[in-house]
């Protein structure tokens, strides 16, 4: 069992039809015209709703900006490589897609799954380890598109291959490259790849990438993070293929 | 009294000249050649080093990437409006600043501060009650940049009409406007102002704006966090300014 915290969640885990309702507790303060359209959907699908104190939530939840608004669901069911061709399939246009190698905390994936689905990202591809994060905490600062975007483990680089054999370019995001991410054509079918703070993109998966880019930075100052750094080079993808 | 941990808070708070440095604890396994520098500037300067255990540092630390390094420091300075035509006058070109109306913690915060030194802001520009923050929060994951980069504290509108007036344009990042940050010239002086997730900028910042503009988002998607935005119109605009 996992839990949703909130208005967004909960709604949008309504609409992605990938978990299981068991309850949704509404506090008896929450604010009607808030959670109108949950329980509505609710009421559909045949959705038990439960009435508690807000204290009982509060108790419950990871965060406080619950509004009052809390339910229990089964979890996500998780994505593997053999599901890409479907993700893929579903996306007009050529796809986006964002390689994480490493991230901080599961706050930092969150905001990053928000940016990722803002600037038309099909897919996130994560390693491994990256499933060990509370989801809630992943959930939170997602704000919905933890619900919505598919987010796919990705243990080793052959599934990488695969989609480059099937004409996706990936851009190896790196500190020190020589062309900027300004410079390249971002508007093809991509895989944006992000390595860790630390240690950066792994050896694996620079080795096969198509090119390498940087995000230029004024001299002096340290490395962006990671989720920064996602968002800047998702933005400018976005920029790209709306221009 | 402070801490600052790891190298690179260490470093660039001995550089930047704010602090007074009590004592720096050094972990008896810390790998020399990453602490070398600090203690080379540390003996120059007759600051105190103490060995320690690892276990001492990990106690007194908030994070796990001290590295076993850990300096007691006198508070930072706070800067406030009357200290800007100073911080301007020391800026070679047009002058970038950045305004944040709200933000919900401090890891955001310094993730802001370490992205905006990153892109070439002169400074950053926040209401009264993010100095509540707890200061060694703001500072790990700004990784040095909260040492290096002013953060000005600002209460009223009046020193942004002061800045107005000394050439400054100020624009306003909200969600719905006309025109998108890659239709506008962001290459003058300028101040980008973004505002909380919940409340957005508060109408007395937008009411003197010189212009409103959004960051353009995929369909169905919820709106930015407010530290990706701020990533994202900030590479905007050093993207602008270096091209």
């Amino acid at each position: 069992m996992e839990q949703l915290e909130g208005r967004q969640s909960v709604l949008a885990a309504l609409h992605a039809y990938q978990r299981r309702f068991e309850v949704i507790l509404v506090s008896h303060g929450a604010h009607r015209e808030a959670i109108e359209d949950v329980l509505s959907v609710a009421a559909e699908r045949g959705i038990a709703i439960k009435r508690v104190d807000r204290k009982e939530i509060d108790a419950l939840a990871h965060g406080s900006s619950h509004g009052g608004l809390l339910a229990i669901v089964s979890a996500k069911p998780r994505l593997k490589a053999v599901d890409l061709p479907r993700i893929l399939s579903q996306v007009a246009g050529p796809p986006l897609l964002l390689l994480l190698e490493g991230i901080d905390d599961a706050r930092n994936l969150g905001f990053t799954l928000r940016t990722a689905e803002a600037m038309g990202a099909a897919a996130v591809l994560v390693k491994k380890h990256l499933w060990d994060f509370d989801p809630v905490e992943v959930a939170r600062p997602a704000s919905g598109a933890y619900e919505r975007l598919p987010l796919v483990q990705i243990d080793e680089v052959s599934p990488l291959e695969d989609l480059q054999r099937g004409g996706l370019k990936i851009f190896g995001c790196v500190a020190a490259a020589k062309r900027s991410i300004y410079d390249v054509d971002l508007t093809g079918p991509n895989i944006l790849a992000i390595g860790g703070e630390k240690r950066g993109l792994s050896g694996a998966v620079r080795s096969i990438c198509d090119r390498l880019v940087t995000i230029p930075t004024v001299g002096g100052s340290t490395s962006l993070s990671l989720s920064h750094a996602a968002a800047i080079i998702l933005a400018e993808a976005a920029r790209q293929r709306q221009g």
